[in-house]
């Protein structure tokens, strides 16, 4: 390409927002791509690369020239370069390390260090700190200095002299004071903090409950160490919904737009498997059972409304206490007064669908012993199934075992397995009536 | 209590944050509320009825004398006004609007006319707005005088002489920028607004991918309306996923803490109800197969394996099919592509899990022909099913009717029907083979 059309190139492309320019980005192939590492500088690729999907980052961060990549990263939000940095396998890392400035490399360090998906992974270090001795005047001119590099300037944090958090001062409220006050006087000392290794679920809580646009982090001697900005929360957000429902669907990740159907399959084939041998169990279970089967045939017309039955209510009460455990609201109550409230709820609502399905039966098939007998076994099922499904991952959060085993497939298996107890077992004691 | 008291409360509680002001305040009986209604201004009680729990607030609002209740209206944010007032009774709302201050209560007027889930309805009209022509000085004078009011002031919208939207400056580049200048001058004309009429899903999703901590509301003609605040978009995202994960458990709405077993029954018996008739359908088609049952009872063994293998691989292939089309990733690729794409991946999950399953029956019930019948059904069942869980939503999606209608138990009981069909339609075509 001659230099008018790099020229016409940049200037089309850098209008527009970096969302949309790296939406444009992602879409090229390689050799285009390689044409634009050379056309934008590393500062405007890596505003590129901050909004391109998390998932072909690495891809592109791996095939620049390692210079150009360990200054694109130099360039990005430290938060971004350290996720980004996360995915890459260890050398390759060290490497970009060495290449980069020193002072950026050491804080890109510090920040590898943390856990994920805690306060100190998601935190950056590119905020505005100020001190409580500063004038309204001073903060300002402080303020317009630090403008361009930080990632949020509407809430400046106050530090005393052992560099320890004292205060917040939100940007409005340092505008409208005058200029002569001590920040110290005009500061909120209420001030909100989260420790570097608090969960990114409870963080995006507390910001959602009380409409924070950036949350301090600090260490245990609260020593400000960075800050955690919405816009980073709105992902975490995304992520951990996304997290439980897939959960609840049984698929190990959600696919994204475009993914081959073999990778698909690849997703979904762990669940299907465990389900068919949980499956074979259950099919073992049923055929104890023959000999009642033989003698009366109809009763497994109503297998599938059984565990059906119990697989829905399961499933049901799953979701309300998985929500309930991830957005905090479980911790107040103890967990026996849940179990007892999910018993009382699949009371109700077996006792109600035990006596519909009763006379249903009783009328269409003129067998009013088979209507009590699938109207019972209902009516036990959903109050068993309703009370496991909110029982397995409380529990299971309690023992700090991850809930994900408890999904949505498994609790339906479960209960499946459960219901056909109830019912052939029910079949069996009252054969007498049937035959 | 004597003055003391309360002079001793209003110092404790209003040093809190709103947040705990309201956690606190809902957890207090009538006659304590009554009380506190006496001790705090009508400003005070705004902020904390803004941030109590959305479903208890118009109660809170109701049993306030009306004088009272009209002024907290009349001090909160507009747009949450308007929100508590939509769930009003109409007599009711007209009754405060006519104490209301007049200008306040027109603004709420308008506000109440937009649809619910739309741009109108979750904007507010308190945002500052300045015109092209001021200079950055001027518009920083401005800015100081409003602060106080306005719901966010880091973004300043500019208008033109005929009120239309022409620009934004963030309030980090009005500090930065020389106090001389026009705002015309150092203004980003690349302004981002959304019509009035836009689907609040649709709002969320560019401010998560655009990282906007507001967006302006505009009419048809460009006039500027409103801001949306990113605080009030993490709770549309809240909402969205609450209900899309509702959907899938097939839970009308998902339950809060302190629910009573009744209400909780409530909600979730219309699933329960609707599938215990589908429940029935599914066991008047068995019925029909009533004589190659009674002919190979061990048949009836394997209806909880196939109903739940195809109930769990339509659920997975429904979940991303609704989170697709709710992130808005499913409009680059056509119907078409998509189900021929799903259609694969049962496919493929199919053949492996049928050949699967042949061989464990083959070894274990030692019977080879049993073996391929139940495999070639998970075969057959599975690629109908996983196309099924993708085709349902996505049709309907195109055909604008609310995808609800596809939650997860429905497409599980349709796929539990459709995999009976298949199962013992194959077994009776080889029943020879079976005897």
């Amino acid at each position: 390409l001659v230099n008018e059309q790099i020229d016409q190139f940049r200037a089309e492309f850098l209008e527009m927002h970096p969302y949309d320019q790296a939406k444009i980005f992602e879409e090229q192939d390689e050799e285009i791509r390689f044409l634009i590492y050379t056309y934008l500088s590393p500062e405007e690729m890596a505003e590129v690369m901050e909004n391109v999907d998390f998932e072909l980052v690495s891809t592109f961060i791996t095939e620049m020239v390692p210079a150009y990549a360990a200054k694109v990263l130099e360039d990005m939000s430290t938060d971004d370069a350290v996720d980004i940095l996360n995915e890459l396998d260890k050398n390759k890392v060290a490497s970009f390390l060495t290449i980069m400035e020193k002072e950026e490399a050491e804080e890109i360090k510090e920040l590898l260090h943390y856990e994920e998906k805690t306060a100190g992974s998601i935190m950056t270090t590119e905020f505005v700190v100020i001190q409580e001795t500063m004038t309204v005047k001073e903060a300002m001119r402080h303020l317009r200095k630090e403008a361009p590099e930080a990632e949020t300037i509407y809430y400046l944090y106050v530090i005393d002299v052992d560099k320890k958090l004292v205060g917040v001062i939100s940007l409005r409220d340092l505008i409208i004071a005058e200029g002569d006050f001590l920040i110290l006087d005009v500061m909120s000392e209420r001030v909100v903090s989260v420790p570097v290794g608090e969960d990114q679920e409870d963080i995006a809580r507390m910001m959602r409950d009380y409409d924070f646009l950036a949350l301090p982090v600090v260490d245990f001697q609260n020593h400000l160490l960075g800050i955690i900005t919405v816009d980073d929360i709105m992902d975490v957000m995304e992520e951990e919904a996304n997290d439980d429902y897939s959960k609840l669907a049984g698929i190990s990740e959600l696919e994204k737009e475009g993914e081959t159907a073999f990778s698909s399959a690849k997703k979904r084939l762990p669940w299907l498997v465990i389900l068919l041998f949980l499956g074979m169990f259950t099919a073992s279970i049923i055929g104890r059972f023959e000999e009642t089967l033989d003698k009366v045939a109809l009763l497994a017309v109503f297998i599938p409304l059984i565990a059906g039955m119990a697989g829905n209510t399961g499933t049901q009460a799953l979701a309300v206490a998985v929500r309930n455990i991830s957005t905090g609201d479980s911790g107040k109550r103890s967990n026996f007064s849940i179990i007892k409230q999910e018993a009382k709820t699949g009371l109700i609502t077996g006792t109600i669908c035990g006596i519909l399905i009763t006379l249903i039966i009783a009328f269409w098939y003129e067998d009013i012993y088979l209507g009590i007998l699938v109207g019972l076994s209902i009516m036990a099922t959903l109050i068993v199934a309703t009370t496991a499904g909110a029982f397995v991952p409380l529990i299971m959060h309690r023992l700090k075992i991850d809930p994900a085993v408890a999904s949505g497939p498994f609790i339906t298996t479960l209960n499946d397995i459960i219901s056909i107890l109830i019912y052939f077992g029910l079949a069996t004691a009252f054969m007498n009536f049937l035959i």
